[in-house]
């Protein structure tokens, strides 16, 4: 409730007496409830999980503290009587979180006295810093993925297919009782040229770039991290193109510290590759935040003002993608620390 | 791209030009292309494919026959900019998949002299009607359920765990290179009675109600069933209300034909409970469409006026939840077909 308790706090400086939570992570996030279909209306004096028929009794288990309300017709005139029965009049949305044709319903069973008002990030803003207790469940996932990349680097090897390195991982997670926070990418050679590969047949050969990007889920929170291995004699440009995104990541990561904007941060790296004429292959962002989804803020992009604090999480991932040809791209997770950062799998290579 | 052709051909019926495909699967479905954070401009002369550098590659080599735009400021501005290509003035879109932040960003690059007509089941009217080739794909789904069955039911007994049937069921389908369509529902005793039930480290008692919900997805395409297995001496008031279910799924079977609408079928079953007094345990509707969504339209539901078509593909899953007692949901897939319907599980027991 501790975080319900945060998000209320926030309701003065948007000028509202409540907010309809709407999106099923940000649910999850305040309530430790998995949600579906279902929404949250919070205010200072109480909140309501409005629910229907099959989650109601889940529902009453698992959330202590709200008020559970079944919705029968829809979720749109339910919140309306939450909100009447709670006398609140400004309720704060996010307009991400919803789409054209809810609004437009909510919209027209909105009563009189009763104010929509659409406010971005009210929640994204505190998922953004991380407790002690979600970087510890990160680094739950890390020390799982460190065990998983341990595993797999031995049998990367000339000759094994991308589906049997993937088998080999599926099967330790599921040992483990962990699942993936997304499909891996394994891709060898040439595959490597696309940023989001999917996993072949293919046969790794000698003399060839792999790229390995993964993540592992536990209980919700996540790892993403892309190593690199290259196998035998690689060609000179490949192996020069890998020391600059290296140096890249390095330049970035040297310049994380809290105060600094993120589109700082991405410029490290991409002023460093374009100066290396390497800049117009590397065409994402260079990091995003990580926890209950494996992409969320902060977006450390070129246009991206975010101000970085203590406890943010996000990745650094600069690379370069030759068509065709191969890619390289090196990811790692740091911590915003007081000083500066910590990189998280920086004991994974 | 016969199917592009397809939503070609329903244009006049919504006075549209053109048509932002702004969903997933509906792009998946009408180019066969996994699509994620890209869409589809369909017109009658040409059609674009916005995505952005990391698709593009992909994109190029997939897509036959679409012209492919790469978009770097957003997706909006690069849908005006091939429909001012194609000179199309009225653009349809679905409003359900767009979220109101997009579609604000929509309204506001919408040049002079095109106009964005909101236009709802445009694509899913399509996908609502299976083509032979479907048809195949899901008989193959259901032909690895019903592998997965034979397997799993002579496993459940008591004192197996339900997290054990889900672990030789989850090796089972990766042994055929295939996967859950959703995540399956393995409920025993009182567990049966929450509709949406995860599973437990519970172990299974004799004279006990087993309810298994699962679905297997091959290439995209899903089954869907629900199977009570009734271990040992079932109490009369269990055995009583399965058999209650069952003939309630009896009779809405019996009465699914052509031109039928979706909420007299739901009728049969609903009305046939209540009858019996279990009508108030049965909360949700009786069934929904299946293809590459695991609910998708038709949904068999008391309001729901579509008229039943050849070719449809929906479940029948009436149910009783007492709560914290037990559940009995029995759940079928059916295909309209010219005269009645096929009962496509129905050797599946």
């Amino acid at each position: 409730m501790t975080r319900i308790r945060q998000l209320i706090a926030r309701f003065p400086q948007y000028k509202i007496d409540a907010f309809l939570v709407t999106n099923d992570v940000n649910i999850r996030y305040l309530t430790d409830f998995p949600a579906s279909e279902s929404w949250l209306l919070v205010s200072p004096s109480r909140s309501f999980y409005l629910t229907d028929f099959r989650y109601i009794l889940e529902a009453k288990k698992g959330l202590k503290g709200i008020n559970i309300k079944r919705y029968t017709k829809s979720l749109q005139l339910s919140a309306f009587e939450a909100a009447q029965d709670l006398k609140v009049k400004r309720v704060g949305f996010d307009d991400r979180h919803i789409s054209l044709s809810s609004f437009k319903q909510l919209k027209k069973k909105c009563p009189k006295g009763i104010q929509l008002i659409p406010v971005k990030n009210c929640v994204e803003d505190l998922r953004e810093i991380k407790s002690i207790d979600e970087i510890s469940q990160i680094r739950k996932a890390l020390s799982l993925h460190r065990q998983a990349y341990e595993l797999i680097k031995k049998e990367v090897k000339t000759g094994v297919t991308e589906k049997e390195i993937f088998n080999i991982l599926e099967n330790f997670l599921k040992s483990k009782n962990a699942g993936f926070s997304f499909p891996p990418i394994i891709a060898s050679g040439p595959n490597s040229c696309f940023p989001h590969a999917r996993v072949t047949d293919r046969k790794i050969r000698s003399n060839e770039p792999v790229l390995i990007d993964m993540g592992i889920d536990v209980n919700g929170y996540k790892s993403d991290l892309t190593r690199m291995i290259l196998l035998g004699k690689i060609p000179h440009f490949v192996r020069e193109a890998h020391d600059f995104v290296r140096r890249a990541q390095a330049l970035a990561i040297e310049h994380i510290q809290p105060e600094r904007r993120a589109s700082e941060i991405d410029r490290q790296a991409r002023n460093y590759l374009t100066k290396n004429r390497l800049g117009k292959f590397f065409g994402h962002s260079l990091g995003h935040g990580v926890g209950l989804e494996i992409h969320e803020n902060p977006r450390i992009a070129p246009l991206n003002t975010t101000i970085l604090k203590e406890g943010m999480i996000f990745t650094i991932e600069p690379a370069v993608y030759i068509p065709n040809k191969f890619g390289i791209r090196i990811e790692d997770m740091v911590l915003v620390t007081q000083q500066g950062c910590e990189v998280l799998s920086g004991d994974i290579y």
